[in-house]
């Protein structure tokens, strides 16, 4: 079995040494800028862990995890567009550093790469595993669509923030699963198992996001707090709070989302009061948990030797407990 | 062996069928209209013509067909965004009927359900079908990048020229035509001659496009004659012209290229005229047979009855000396 760093390494190492120094530049330039700046590769490295439950030759499928990362990270790219973001972990974004087009264009490259690298393995599972994958990526464009529709309501129900973070976050982390589980010839069930265990663990990490958005520790959190509050995003302590809200309380978060003109610090100071006031922070904690317990349900009906299992469920409980 | 008109009565009546209904809407309705605006289909026509050759049951291999079609709407969708233009086929393009993040997150989901489509065929060809479409994918980018790149350059020459629209227009035809033959079964030196075919035959259609755009009849052509020199795009005219150009006609034309403050239509005519004195529409037109008998030179070279091929050598005669 390979330890999570072990397996961070070696989709480190490959991505590293993929060389996007081909021509035209102007398109390639921003796909390795994007690669490149790092972040957790939680995605890839849960594919491999769910392959190395059945399989030890990991490096034999590692192109399809690189496949799940640059998807990944295509998302990023776009969405950082469609969102008007100017940082993405600590550096400009690519529309900044260059401009749309270039994002638009190097994002699709993105994308068509991504196919590339996932159809590189074996022929045996090559349909499953590409359904698999095309199946949540197409889940993925939905739950962003689903979030940007989100901006323009104020009566998101808690069901939908669910299944909108469900198809925007959760299914392609439960798609490495699941591919990792069919390249390594796992059964049908433990296959769907896997797949739960990602939807649900999912879950709960985006709840985790909301949770340190408001409450994160600046020093350690890699954005700066307050964001989601700032541009009224639609997250589970807002649509909790406005359902939870007194009448008081509910006039004066309106007020706040309504308001155009006000100092930022002063707003996430206000909505933070107003969420402590109403109690939404235990109220998101206990769904996040409960998401969380029924991730570790699923990964406890997969059959195979508990111990085998520790990679997982460690990797499950530091992205609850991260502290970024 | 099936007409072109039979062929592409299937693949319209397939499109029409397609309900992209379901929700978000925001998202589907978007693909739907795209679709919907017809067009000529040549690339999914030109696959099953070229799997026609080899094997009768078209039906069998539609799918990814209409996968190339769903590609080919897709590059048009985020192109038309890049290039600002707000009409396609005569209707509003999709970032004018709705915006842009629309136009961004629909294209990026029609290329994944391209995917989809185009997995779709017998898992014995998936690998190499596969593989050839996304390899034409990926040089779209590049091409479409490099189109980008030379507009902000007046050295553009003659083969950096073809070399782009040889990516941008010409290997996604081959493409097609080389996954009709993997799916029939097609000897591999018969794949590469309907590939070769399809390159060249590209580059000619590109090329008469280039024609049309001056010398198009305007009351069949279905864009405003013009507007390639409205907006100095690097033809293959244009390109001609500045190299051809002796140095009385080459400072009337760089004039007219660095113009701000212009009257339209009589920039047209000024531009027109030069074309006419510097001789390029033949150049042009001469160029354009060179890369259109290439094609029938590979054609001729395909293993099967002279009689067989009449419908690709009919397709391409129609898209040569198509007047729209």
């Amino acid at each position: 079995m390979y330890t999570s760093p072990q397996l961070l390494e070696q989709i480190n190492n490959y991505i590293s040494a993929l060389s996007y120094t081909h021509s035209p530049q102007s398109l390639y330039a921003p796909v390795d800028y994007v690669l490149s700046l790092g972040g957790k590769r939680v995605r890839p490295v849960l594919m491999l862990m769910a392959y190395n439950l059945y399989k030890e030759n990991v490096a034999e499928v590692l192109l399809p995890a690189i496949g799940l990362e640059t998807y990944h990270n295509f998302t990023l790219l776009h969405d950082d567009l469609m969102d008007k973001a100017d940082m993405r972990r600590g550096k400009p974004t690519v529309h900044k550093v260059w401009d749309d087009n270039t994002a638009i264009l190097s994002g699709d490259a993105m994308l068509v790469l991504a196919y590339r690298f996932i159809s590189d393995c074996s022929p045996v599972y090559l349909k499953e595993v590409l359904d698999t994958f095309t199946q949540a990526a197409l889940e993925v464009c939905e739950g962003q669509q689903f979030d940007m529709d989100f901006e323009q309501r104020n009566n998101v129900t808690e069901q939908e923030y669910i299944d909108m973070i469900r198809l925007k976050t959760s299914v392609l982390l439960a798609a490495g699963l699941k591919m990792g589980a069919i390249l390594g010839d796992a059964s049908a069930e433990d296959t769907q198992y896997l797949y739960d265990f990602g939807v649900h663990i999912g879950i709960a990490f985006q709840l985790k996001d909301d949770l340190l958005d408001v409450y994160g520790d600046p020093s350690v959190f890699g954005k700066n707090l307050g964001g989601d509050i700032l541009s009224n995003k639609k997250t589970y302590l807002l649509i909790k709070a406005l359902e939870n809200a007194d009448e008081k309380q509910a006039t004066e978060l309106t007020s706040w989302l309504e308001k155009e003109d006000f100092d930022p610090q002063e707003k996430i100071k206000a909505v933070t009061e107003l969420y402590n006031q109403i109690g939404v922070r235990l109220v998101c904690e206990s769904k996040m948990r409960e998401f969380y317990t029924k991730g570790l349900e699923n990964l406890s009906l997969i059959s195979v030797a508990e111990e085998n299992k520790r990679e997982l469920r460690a990797l499950a409980e530091h992205l609850m407990y991260r502290e970024m």
